[in-house]
């Protein structure tokens, strides 16, 4: 490896390596700024991450937190506010992964079966059922997909929701998804990202594609 | 199930009834307006998508579309440019899963061991195995991680980079991650989302959590 690297490096003129030297100086300079700055960082607690906004992308990273987690032995659950019974790739996998997958279910809310009502209760049902999650020290990494949608449709009552979160075990890391995040939820969070829409697919005629959208 | 709905229905004074009922009819409208939209989607087709901004959740974005996309069956690769050695959840996973995995493998930047001319010739051997995968038609999706990188550090030719994108199978998707996306991957990209920062947990002196962070 490090004979390709002098092999390859030796046909750069001399202009470019001087570039390149400039370049190693200047992001040394940046890292030990960030490294001074991560020094300061010294708790390792479990976290409230808030992905919200309009953007497509939320779920996704919810759903690669859960993953990565996975990935290191972790114990994980996942719950699906507001979401349908259609087919979904990652539920897939976590069910073949022996993870615990609690889905809302009351249908695509695309159809003409939407009933306010029915969601309500759907809702109120489903967070009886987060409740035993949020409290439970075996889950490390605990993902409430789509769940800021219950608030803004006032199915739960947002300072419920947020002495339930912090009332966790000390272990456990919780992840929010959904656009129009309450302003609560943002207070409680330690890591928010905003996910703006600066172009999507599905506005260019292109269908909802199983691997990408589903 | 319906025999519970029911029954928690009758709960609701006609007031709370009436407002649910509002909700039910705005609702179907919304809904009726974003089908009419829908309708007109109906190309099936492969897609770029593009997760930029300094926010968190590009890359655990990425990875969760491809745990997506395994679920479904698909086949799926990944590059992870710019990434050291460190231990990495996501990366564990997949290779349990058997989906190729190449990682750039430069060591941490963040050590004092950092050099560009390293880097530049290790990125280069990296896009000389990317291509191979972008010419492969029996993966669906092919995440390129931090690839936006190797752009803003020149170590690679943006217009090499479109061209080689956009002449693979028609079946692959690619996503792209990575702070300050170049303006011509935008262009090329179907979806474009801006992950923006609103607070991080490491600006408050959170340490980078096993799960979440890595």
């Amino acid at each position: 490896m490090s004979n390709t690297v002098t092999h390859q490096s030796s046909s750069l003129s001399a202009a470019e390596k001087q570039k390149l030297a400039k370049q190693t100086q200047r992001h040394q300079q940046i890292k030990k700024q960030v490294r001074q700055k991560s020094a300061l960082a010294t708790q390792d607690c479990h976290r409230v991450v808030l992905l919200t906004g309009n953007g497509k992308g939320k779920t996704s990273s919810g759903f690669g937190m859960v993953f990565r987690a996975l990935g290191h032995g972790q114990t994980c659950a996942v719950v699906q506010f507001l979401k349908g019974d259609a087919e979904c790739g990652e539920r897939n996998l976590l069910e073949q992964l022996g993870v615990k997958v609690i889905t809302m279910n009351t249908g695509c809310s695309f159809k003409d079966g939407y009933c306010a009502e029915h969601e309500r209760v759907r809702t109120q049902q489903v967070w009886q059922q987060t409740l035993p999650l949020l409290n439970d020290a075996r889950i490390d990494v605990l993902l409430l997909d789509e769940v800021t949608y219950t608030l803004a449709r006032k199915h739960l009552d947002v300072d419920d929701m947020v002495a339930a979160i912090q009332a966790r075990p000390e272990n456990q890391s919780v992840i929010l998804t959904g656009r129009g995040a309450h302003r609560k939820l943002k207070q409680i969070a330690d890591t928010v990202s905003q996910v703006n829409n600066v172009k999507h697919g599905l506005e260019q005629g292109l269908k909802a594609r199983k691997g990408i959208e589903y």
